[in-house]
């Protein structure tokens, strides 16, 4: 069979998405029917377009689309075709969709979506992408780029700094101006020069625990040691800090979470923000101040940054990131530093990673300044708290015996405690068996025998079919 | 005065570029008329779109535009402004436009800008932005993307992984599956990675002096020695090279740029390619190949990397960007390795930056996959060419008792040798007066007592008329 001899693929009729989709849409179609079976190749993108009558850009982006979602496999020289193993779960950033086992044959498979409940990530899909993408492309051809004589600043593009420092401002009382910003690809770049600024190497940093596992890899990364203080209702607890820096000279930072502390959502009480200065004051403690998700506050006003409130004296490295409020990969973080901490990690950055995505950089400026990402965050704010709010009802109805939790005042999840006799290890074993993905306590912390009994339930990313479906599978796989 | 009162921005009839260039040109010409007068108040962004009947995000983008270019000031909350001090050079990525000395007052003044005679980069101008940018709105808007459950892989997307190890294979002779690839932004972090696997802290990496001071920033980030060794006609000296390693037991690794050795151009020779992969075994050292501008081989075809001759015992990391062909604000690079030591080199990245942008490696995939890469590298050869060859023509009708040179095989630069008397430094510095940035040895040594009187001559980013211009300033500030 000569290659792409006998398919005919056909466009459906179907209006008001973009045509590649379409065009994968019609492809899955037909595989599902068994009309394109394994190892079929498919016909060359040229002839095809020219066939359908469409640009040959269209589809090789629908071929690019269904590669990624494990339909089809692109060989090298080779040409696209059918995936040989429709029943194994490819590779893939997408929900990846699997088929029932292999009795029911190729052609005629039904696929299901496995299931993530995320660790509270944000949902690409009411980003405001097309905005987005018009001010990459804005800034792609822009005569300040185009005429650009090389490389930028490590510190990121001075239209993004400048943008940043007044939003930050206006949005949480941060007095910076530019020079105060350094603009990263995330936050994960932005903890790891800060901690190599602040930190000489085999020095100590305080850290929440449970707490965020990615920060302790970027500071040990950075020659660091890790130490772990407990978290409770009130958030980090400042007295065991206080009794660790009396005692422990070689710690000299702390890391924390406070506005939604990570993983369990609480927030730092009023007073434990006033004695954590005063002890990093009388300890000498630079403080790491993580406010991942601060836009997505629901109850009330957004509480006011430590940065905003430490006197000059400190040093406060405030972390940020655009990636929670648009999408994972979107990749722009920053941090906010007095100007010579800042020139540190600024030069640090440079040996590292040279200087930011400038066109990226440009293009979020935009969005801050013509209002497109208040209004987004306006909009996400929205959406979450309905989805925080139906999963709430959900885990209450279903699980409400089994499991209990507050609700958080902000953020993208919910930290579900299990009852005493249950073990989430093994009941995230099992709901995974079951094709749902979810993060147990021992995620969270340094040392797994104080890992406590939970889960951390990322509801932003799923609507409310798909919460509705993840908490049946966890009532249906409770051990 | 009222904000933006008395102003009347009309927009000319200039047709065939975008509208909001239109409109900062209108704006420039009204400064230069003095119809703007320094300190004026620009009209609100959205007045002024309701009064010309343009979109908002228009006249957003042309404001942004010319605060870029330090024509306008943004003040937070209080508007937009003309610049109080026009003839301060300001910061800023693109061409500089200075004013001729204040006596001319602020309403006449003419521009001039100023001139880069940069180390090597590429001339954004001949970018394919608008495919790149169409590229990147589809990534962003398709189905994998908008349904994706976070974050992804610290190697890269599998698609540009993909795309570029059969890329390599096919342009460059380099067996690379896309476990063996990881997509980094930029050469820079791709280098600090490699020194970061394939080195403990102390251990020493030789390199080449002159050389590229970035990489020695990164090496040292990652806990490195630096140690250099002499190149000459034919590139690295080899036998040097294997005299240092005998007595220096903790020489590791040796890092070089064996295409067009940086800064001097030279290829390195058949034999020394040889010797050095002979060394390289007997030392146990570690090979960092660094082929920073490939595609850029104008006569015959590029020398093959040595990491696609070296057997499978010696660890090599063979390290590509995609900013030297496009422009040095997309940031892509890449290294490629065996699979151990790739993972290594993943996991530091994960700890220091997570992962990369996803929908701008997936927008260079498709550039890749659908021939637009090639296209543009055979387009960027085509010019390139044409201007090393004119300037060469320039240096040797202007310059030519003071200085020699070869032509360099491929590459972005000519390294310009002066004349036994000429200091490069003082040299420098007159023309740097005259408005003439250009790169004097000094730069790219870590002796400077050994550094050669010489500089780097970047052609690539320069038009005709500002290549003559700059040969020009540079035969009128000769010392």
């Amino acid at each position: 069979m000569g290659k792409g001899s006998k398919i005919t693929i056909e466009l459906s009729e179907d209006g008001g998405q973009p045509v590649f989709i379409n065009l994968a849409s019609s492809i899955i179609r037909d595989i599902e029917r068994g009309r394109l079976k394994p190892g079929d190749a498919l016909p060359g993108t040229r002839s095809l377009a020219k066939s359908l009558k469409l640009n040959r850009n269209t589809v090789d982006a629908a071929y690019q689309e269904l590669t990624l979602q494990g339909w089809l496999v692109a060989k090298p020289s080779r040409g696209t075709f059918v995936a040989d193993d429709l029943s194994e779960s490819k590779p893939s950033y997408g929900k990846r969709h699997i088929r029932a086992p292999a009795d029911s044959g190729a052609s005629e498979a039904t696929t299901r979506p496995l299931l993530h409940l995320s660790d509270g990530l944000p949902d690409p899909r009411i980003m405001p992408g097309v905005e987005l993408a018009r001010a990459f492309r804005r800034a792609l051809i822009s005569p300040s780029f185009l005429s650009g004589s090389g490389y930028g600043d490590p510190r990121g593009s001075i239209a993004l700094r400048t943008s940043l420092a007044d939003y930050l401002m206006q949005e949480r009382g941060l007095t910076a101006a530019p020079e105060n910003v350094l603009v990263t690809r995330g936050s994960q770049m932005a903890l790891f020069l800060a901690a190599g600024a602040v930190l000489e190497p085999g020095q100590a940093i305080a850290v929440e625990e449970p707490g965020y596992p990615l920060a302790w890899s970027a500071f040990r990364a950075a020659g660091a040691r890790v130490i772990g203080v407990p978290v409770g209702a009130q958030g980090l607890d400042v007295e065991h800090l206080a009794r660790l820096a009396e005692r422990e000279p070689a710690l000299k930072a702390v890391y924390l979470t406070p506005h939604h502390q990570y993983p369990t959502t609480v927030t730092l009480g009023a007073g434990r923000r006033l004695r954590l200065l005063q002890i990093a004051r009388q300890h000498g403690l630079a403080i790491l101040e993580d406010d991942y998700d601060h836009e997505c506050r629901f109850e009330g006003r957004p509480v006011l940054p430590l940065a905003a409130r430490a006197d000059p004296e400190l040093s406060v490295v405030y972390v940020g990131s655009l990636s929670k409020l648009l999408a994972p990969a979107v990749r722009i973080g920053y941090a906010v530093a007095k100007p010579a901490l800042l020139e540190r990690m600024a030069d640090h950055r440079e040996a590292i990673d040279r200087q930011g995505d400038l066109p990226l950089e440009q293009a979020l400026a935009n969005l801050i300044d013509d209002g497109e990402l208040r209004r987004h965050a306006r909009k996400a704010r929205r959406i979450y708290k309905a989805r925080r709010d139906f999963l709430a009802v959900e885990l209450d109805q279903q699980l409400g015996e089994a499991v209990s939790f507050d609700i958080p005042a902000g953020g993208l999840a919910i930290w579900l405690r299990l009852g005493d006799d249950l073990s989430a290890e093994t009941w995230a074993g099992k709901a995974a068996q079951a094709g749902l993905a979810v993060a147990p306590g021992t995620r969270f912390v340094l040392d797994t025998a104080i890992a406590p009994e939970a889960f951390r339930v990322g509801y932003a990313s799923l609507d409310d079919t798909d919460l509705r479906r993840a908490v049946t599978l966890l009532r249906q796989t409770r051990p």
